[in-house]
């Protein structure tokens, strides 16, 4: 602040007075670089100046002269390819600590494999009062049915036990935990959830808002429980090339851990927050979306909705019931007018709304929603939609008005393609009922603004499986053959541009990240593959070799983390500054 | 952050490589200046070079040489008496903003005034679902019992109106919010409060935990109330010459509005934070106190807890009845052993604890209890006693064991002594049972830390009355006469370092905060009379000319408040930069 105001004065004067060239910028130089500009288009440099507080200051191509004197440091990128950092529009950043902390049961697949995985964790673990968990998927698991208590039972002994499906729309418990919870056939469901039972008792697994009623027994997390995960969640984005995220659903707890690690120069990642509904938007923010704080990498700026469930859990809501369950259409958690409100709400005080709608029908609610308000709240508003997986046909135009941004994430379409086709039916046709299933490429035709990302946790955080998906719509085993309605896949660039200028775009960021344009923020990543030029199998297994951020070098692969610690400048051949 | 470090490495640069001068510094000049030193010794100045980033360079006597160039501004003091900034290491700083916006019934000094001005905010404000205000006191009134809800419904109308007594230990209902509220008879008193009754029904007032039972229903003020609130409370303070204060009991709405005004560099005023309770304080400041952030504008340290209520509203828990009520001792609100979990639970992560101590007994378990922690937790610890005010003489020698801080509010001793009298009996020898009240005296010659404070908005945050209140135990009225037990007054240097050195010690804020001493913040105030030497009488009508934080101008008399906004940094005579 003031020191800030007073040095700046100091270097302009510095500036002036002295013949020193481009005194503190630093130099990344012999790379093989890329970056989109503004209208998509590839702009190739071999070498970037970084300003004394992070910026790209210039790229430079290969012809152009490179500053000798002043530099605090001048690192040889050894020929690499290097590209902007990686933006994921959607994700829970301390929901992927957590993960990271607790029992992960997302790449088990089977059941078997699952009790095996708890068993151990079990016995690993005997302090831990419950067994607390997530990732379990039983599409996955082949399992046509959902795991019970009983089997949770046989492998945790008298520990209550509270596992959450890896997309968070249900969770499975033990006997222990819902007898801790005081759950029987006679607790009243809450609305918007449902109680699996068998032979007149709770099963064991609790779907939607049924979940609060054994959450509501376990042990919350401490503060330093998050901090701790907010760490874990930073390193995992780290070597994933992520450099700022949008984290969907912030919570207080949540914002008070990012607050903690910025005031202790410990925020890396750059975190763009929608408050957890809007009560936690106004304790958070207040009046008015928060400024960007710790050099851009924390602000509000909008808020998180949630309108239905998802497809696995039959939580999405759909114009017409399930073709497997053909009672069912869903579980829509606001009605239209409470959803029209909170888009007033958050719009009168200039929040940006973004909201979760997975089936057509809530697709279509939010569409009509925005469609009522915009008179009222016009200008340059980028209403979100977050994941527009089932679309209606007949309303994917209407994602091309109002400015809306379509928030996707592509490698949900590989791990939901057969269950979503159980879900649905097998129409695929361009009017069918999944004609308009994670659309991409009609988002774009359509003129929407188009933002990928992972969903972390519920899936993995690495952006390069997603762009490969959205290159080709296959899976990691190839499948389908030609890819799943190939009509919707996008090209190379416009996935990387889904990764990178748009969800700058989507979280209003664009002014700062997103690109290596000079005055944005100098976030990049080392690769030793050619993005633009690699096939998609070997883009899919791409492992990052270093992120910087800020123009500081925050991972390398193969390095084991450091604590945070104060920047030394250095100089010299291949001395790079090493960030928080 | 990184801008911070990159600049301050440019600026070292620039002053190695050129022959400018103190490039950046600011000059305030011809003052009458002192500081008291860490040995509360005074050491006098007649300028004050200040560095860039605000902290004082050094001191100028008359005979020292002037920087002439390269000075962002030169402050012509006209010969004006400067002081340190004042720290007020006891108040409510969202309290004091909200009764600047509430009904304000403070300086009220009879029920039938009190209820005329209640009747003209009503009328004022036909649109306030709730009539909401504080200040009143019965005492002060000369009433001789509490107000009932029946006077208060003759001036309220249909509106609910709820009024918070001065000290907080008790509000005052109408009938219409007493129905709100449901209270009848028939409902169970809290633990630790009682509801005033009168013909078998709740007769208006609600003394300590009663007033739940009322407050639950009364509409929780915005977030954007809370910004208001502390944008009042900083412009009330800066007038008063307050450059720090100490937040005895900050939630999480409040945190969040020091949180948002210094993002948006609206916070001037220094907040030396505690925690309201053990949960409040995980919540906010997690595993460990905060780092000093905004430039030493805030950091939580510690927690407040409260073990008893008030003296006027016989909450203060003592170890003999009440001499006007002998079937009551106080309202305890933590057991011994409670309040031990809590001393050892804050320590344990290194939180400063400051516990609200009034009544003798209540003193004595706060000195048991930190007895029984010191030799696990020990070092630096400067447990807070608040208020300390009645102190059985036998106990105060323990006051200066363990490093103790006795956080006290001289004008409380003004406000209170006819009370205290009444409430305790009239013995007040050194062994009498008042004979260790408001003993300031006692506290330094025992060898305490000895912090001044307001509890504003319990009193005014004006300190000079504190001052001279403190050197003479005599009221506005210069009652009683020859002081109330004159013993325990202390000298003008003693009373000034307590306000000052003091309060920067009782809150680790020493370091940084409390005097005019090269490497600390240039806080300061520039005054029409000279501390030093004015009688008591006139230091209690001292009116602050100008308010420094930081070496920018925070407050000048007279003068409109501005808007926050950059400073601009100028130069020449009398040009004076403006704070935020």
């Amino acid at each position: 602040m003031m020191m800030t105001r007073f040095a700046r004065a100091a270097l302009v004067a510095l500036l002036v007075t002295t013949s020193a060239p481009a005194f503190a910028d630093g130099l990344v130089d012999n790379v093989d670089g890329f970056t989109l500009d503004d209208a998509g288009q590839v702009v190739r440099f071999t070498g970037i100046v970084v300003s004394d507080d992070g910026h790209v200051k210039k790229l430079l191509a290969k012809k152009d002269k490179r500053p000798k004197d002043g530099l605090t440091y001048r690192y040889d990128g050894e020929g690499r390819h290097l590209m902007p950092g990686l933006i994921d529009a959607h994700g829970h950043v301390i929901g992927l600590g957590f993960q990271a902390l607790l029992l992960d049961l997302s790449d088990t697949s089977s059941l078997a494999e699952a009790l095996d995985r708890i068993a151990k964790y079990s016995a690993a673990n005997p302090d831990v009062p419950w067994i607390l968990g997530r990732g379990w998927n039983q599409e996955k698991w082949g399992l046509g049915r959902y795991p019970t208590a009983a089997e949770l039972d046989a492998v945790t002994g008298n520990r209550p036990a509270f596992l959450e499906r890896v997309d968070g729309h249900a969770s499975w418990a033990n006997s222990k935990a819902i007898a801790a919870a005081q759950v029987t056939a006679k607790t009243p469901t809450p609305e918007g959830g449902r109680v699996e039972m068998a032979n007149g008792k709770p099963a064991g697994v609790f779907v939607d808002n049924a979940q609060s009623l054994v959450q509501r027994v376990v042990p919350q997390p401490l503060p330093r429980d998050y901090d701790r995960a907010l760490a874990a969640a930073q390193a995992i984005l780290l070597e994933n090339g992520i450099t700022a995220i949008a984290d969907m659903g912030t919570d207080m707890p949540a914002w008070q851990a990012f607050r903690r690690a910025g005031d202790l120069n410990r925020l890396n990642v750059r975190i763009i927050s929608y408050g957890m509904g809007i009560e936690n938007m106004v304790a958070i923010a207040g009046p008015h979306p928060t400024p960007w704080l710790y050099e851009d990498r924390l602000r509000m700026v909008g808020v998180k909705l949630y309108l239905d469930g998802a497809l696995g859990s039959r939580g999405a809501w759909l114009k017409a019931p399930y073709a497997d369950a053909p009672d069912q259409t869903g579980l829509p958690m606001l009605s239209y007018s409470e959803l029209r409100n909170k888009l007033v709400r958050a719009s009168m005080d200039g929040f940006q709304v973004a909201v979760h709608a997975i089936g057509d029908r809530a697709n279509q609610e939010v569409l009509d929603a925005i469609d009522s308000v915009v008179d009222r709240f016009g200008g340059d508003r980028r209403w979100r939609i977050e994941h527009a997986q089932i679309v209606d046909p007949a309303d994917l135009p209407r994602f091309g008005k109002n400015g809306i941004v379509a928030s996707m994430q592509p490698v949900h379409q590989t791990s939901d393609w057969k269950m979503a086709t159980v879900r649905m039916g097998p129409d695929l046709s361009p009017t069918g009922r999944l004609g308009g299933a994670y659309a991409w490429g009609s988002m774009l035709r359509n003129g929407a603004h188009l933002a990928f990302g992972s969903d972390v946790p519920v899936e993995s955080p690495n952006p390069f499986p997603g762009i490969a998906v959205a290159m080709t719509r296959l899976d990691a085993e190839g499948q389908p053959l030609g890819g799943w309605i190939p009509r919707e896949r996008v090209t190379r660039e416009q996935a990387i541009a889904a990764f990178t200028t748009g969800g700058a775009y989507a979280g209003f960021a664009e002014d700062r990240l997103g690109s290596l344009t000079p005055g944005k923020r100098a976030d990049f990543v080392l690769l030793d593959i050619d993005p633009l030029t690699a096939d998609p199998e070997t883009i899919r297994n791409a492992k990052v070799a270093e992120t910087w951020i800020g123009g500081q070098r925050a991972y390398v692969r193969g390095n084991t983390p450091r604590p945070a610690e104060e920047t030394k400048a250095v100089r010299g051949a291949n001395a790079a500054p090493e960030g928080r």
